[in-house]
């Protein structure tokens, strides 16, 4: 019994030490590995089980949008990828460049696409003839690459990175707003509704807009030890990338025009924030909606009674076919190390069944959230089971709500800012909008960004928390993760 | 109508110029484009959503046999791609290299992995440690990059590809090799019921085999232009990758063993034979199980009986709800340039209904396959269209099954096999299997290769078709793609 003796448990709390607590989980409950490329991980198969929910769901609502997927090259020749000028200055310093094929060497660089505009841009400006060709909406479910210098962090923050880039092409700034909004939506409900993750809709100021875009929307998240982490984005380009790479159309009258553009992403930096949300001392806690495995079964074997323990556990599996179920009935582990190791792995729902359980017609079941256990009657099973799912998810969604409104202090000085960002905590202040300012904020607070200007906002009179001029909105600011 | 203008029509046929026939109807079928990187094409919604429906079955069929989806890295470091030495040499003239990230100049260049084996293995070594850990059977789909110097044809044999890739590990060479062995049959199903494609299963020769492989099994089809072309194929590894990467684990006697392994695929590449194959000189003709629209349904619309006619064209639409319809009532297309336009896109069944047959009811059926038209009493729709739609399949099937049957010629010398290579057929021959042999074969003919040695051979007496020693089996061979 080799696996018996390798300790299970996590090393610190996570309130204590959240960065040793998340590299332990994610390699105890088979996330993740490392590789021998620096920043790069493996997605083990239970994390790309979660990966294949994330994209299932991601995936019908964009086909019932209208959206098809498409592919196109990993590559993008150096002279494209300059086209358009902040683009290029937005990640050049992260490029990845293939320079040689075999023993040849290329006649020009390739980039490994950071991201495809570029790419993609350069056939739009062949496929947009007409009014009748629009709206066009491609997406792309694909690897890319960004080498970050900074630390990397399995999921958060790794060089090759899985994502969806949607590219769509619009007749009129109007349609192509409108859309950014409503794709913003979908990924919002997917936070909400399979991650269990509470975020805020707003728009990014212009310093930490997207490299080429006309504005970004993005939705913020706020991680328990009060580190701002970015989640799905949006960005509505405007005519940039159209006048960059000569993408017009003809209108209804006959008339050129040049085409509207967003582009918007969801990417598995998303599993790194829902187990850095979730998980808790006795490691990951999964939401239902994106758990490989729903419910996990473990009989209590004893020899005697082995057969009936078995048949009942086989009989609830079945009950329960409408869901992910493990029924582990391995004799070379004991009950105890499975108890633990699905805890480990954050299953949602544990159900135990020994011989006593199957005289008195019930089965024991765990809510993976609250630990908390009670007696449920066989014949109770499936409403039971499903009305505490939906309890979890509530649960897990309440709590990342919690920490985010709990985590936000709202500010009228510089040094109530810096305050709160001392005390770990997200800041709500009124700002002017200007990037000078900005750079200022972050110099003297050590670091903190503007994470986005919510939605919603009613008309806004006041100062900026800095420089003391006519305020613009109400911005969160708050360190990345 | 700037879209009428544009010429729908192939401007050969396929008979006469099958190379240039295939580069029309990929674009004017809308499967495909060129890009700015050579050799790398863009893989239109059309082509994708066929690429998703294959990864669909495939992914389903793999997860029923117990195989789990992970993820790797793209980046191989250039020592891990040369511990395997076979290996190394076979992939290294074809490997696309990064040297630079942002400014920086690597310390070690990394491949873009041509293949998976020497990234995932350096991992795997870590994770087999005992019996209990074995079988392990992980699969990954993505995206590789072969730089072949030939001339690139897209779906064929384009720079970047995508693909799955198996890599599974085994206690004992008899689990490895079975499992061989139904994941060729797997594809071999998966050939059959979805392409509608005939191809023959059989081992690789020595000099063909994969680069670190012991052996390799594949799926051989042959073109109707003569050409042979390799389907997915399985390698059965031996321990050659686990002696090189110390894939050990300790068996139920605690004794240390080296694993045995196995790898297989499946690529873009089939999309390419599937089109080549079943395609005819009005364009596409797609198998009903990838097509992306199974049915479109053409109103013919006069201004007084329009109403009438699309309603009854929605009724037809939501009874035919099993299948993937398009119900085209676009007005600024005529109904002939509809017809033009589905039958290049190889729709396999067109619904015409105009306001005469509202009246008669019933709807005029054309199959793709046939071009046959046919009455069809819309009470009648439902088992009709799916009959028919196995009709097609059986059909189209039965065609690549002749093509091959009838482009084989078996050859008792080297005359006959020249005779056979140079009147454009493949040709079965009794053969030593030795390498020398095969490389003077290839020589004398212009370029035949051997494809491979189909099962199920009895035992062979005969003599080789070229050196005249002892014959081992009976091979095919005929020049590739």
């Amino acid at each position: 019994m080799a696996k018996e003796t390798q300790s299970m448990a996590l090393s610190v709390k996570k309130a204590d030490d959240i960065s040793t607590w998340y590299t332990e989980v994610i390699q105890k409950a088979n996330m993740a590995d490392y590789t021998d490329v620096s920043g790069c991980i493996v997605f083990k198969p239970y994390s790309y089980a979660i990966w294949e929910k994330i994209v299932k769901t991601v995936d019908d609502r964009l086909k019932a949008m209208g959206v098809k997927n498409v592919y196109f090259p990993l590559f993008i020749p150096e002279r494209l990828l300059q086209k358009e000028e902040a683009h290029v200055e937005g990640f050049s310093p992260e490029v990845a460049w293939v320079t040689h094929a075999g023993d040849t060497k290329l006649d020009e660089r390739l980039a490994i696409r950071p991201t495809s505009e570029t790419i993609m841009y350069e056939n739009y400006k062949n496929w947009v003839r007409s009014w009748r060709d629009l709206p066009m909406k491609l997406n792309q479910w694909n690897n890319v690459v960004r080498w970050e210098f900074k630390h990397p962090v399995p999921f958060l923050r790794t060089r090759e990175f899985l994502w969806n880039e949607g590219h769509t092409v619009f007749a009129t700034k109007a349609e192509a707003e409108k859309e950014c909004n409503d794709i913003l939506n979908m990924y919002d409900a997917v936070l909400r509704d399979h991650f269990a993750l509470y975020g805020v809709k707003g728009k990014k100021t212009e310093k930490e807009k997207f490299a080429g875009a006309e504005y970004t929307m993005s939705i913020e998240l706020l991680l328990p030890n009060g580190r701002a982490i970015q989640g799905p984005d949006a960005h509505h380009d405007g005519q940039n990338f159209a006048k960059a790479f000569g993408i017009k159309f003809l209108d209804k009258n006959e008339k050129e025009q040049y085409a509207w553009q967003n582009t918007w992403a969801i990417t598995t930096r998303m599993i790194g924030v829902m187990i850095m949300m979730h998980g808790d001392d006795k490691g990951l806690v999964l939401p239902p909606k994106l758990a490989p495995i729903t419910v996990a079964i473990v009989p209590i074997i004893f020899k005697d009674s082995k057969e009936k323990v078995i048949k009942k556990a086989r009989e609830i599996k079945e009950k329960l076919k409408d869901y992910a179920v493990e029924l582990d009935d391995r004799e070379e582990y004991s009950a105890g190390w499975k108890f633990n190791e699905y805890e480990m792995k954050g299953v949602p729902i544990r159900i135990e069944i020994g011989p006593k359980d199957v005289a008195a017609g019930h089965v024991v079941m765990v809510r993976r959230d609250t630990m908390k256990k009670e007696f449920v009657k066989v014949k109770d099973i499936v409403p039971k089971i499903k009305k505490t799912l939906e309890s979890i998810h509530d649960n897990l969604y309440k709590k990342s709500k919690k920490i985010f409104e709990e985590g936000v202090v709202e500010v009228k000085s510089m040094a109530e800012f810096k305050k709160a960002i001392d005390s770990k905590k997200m800041v709500k202040a009124l700002f002017c909008g200007k990037k000078e300012c900005e750079d200022l904020i972050k110099d003297e607070t050590g670091g903190a960004s503007s994470r986005n200007i919510p939605f919603g906002q009613k008309l806004v009179t006041g100062k900026c928390v800095h420089c003391g001029k006519q305020a613009r909105y109400s911005v969160y600011f708050g360190k990345g993760y």
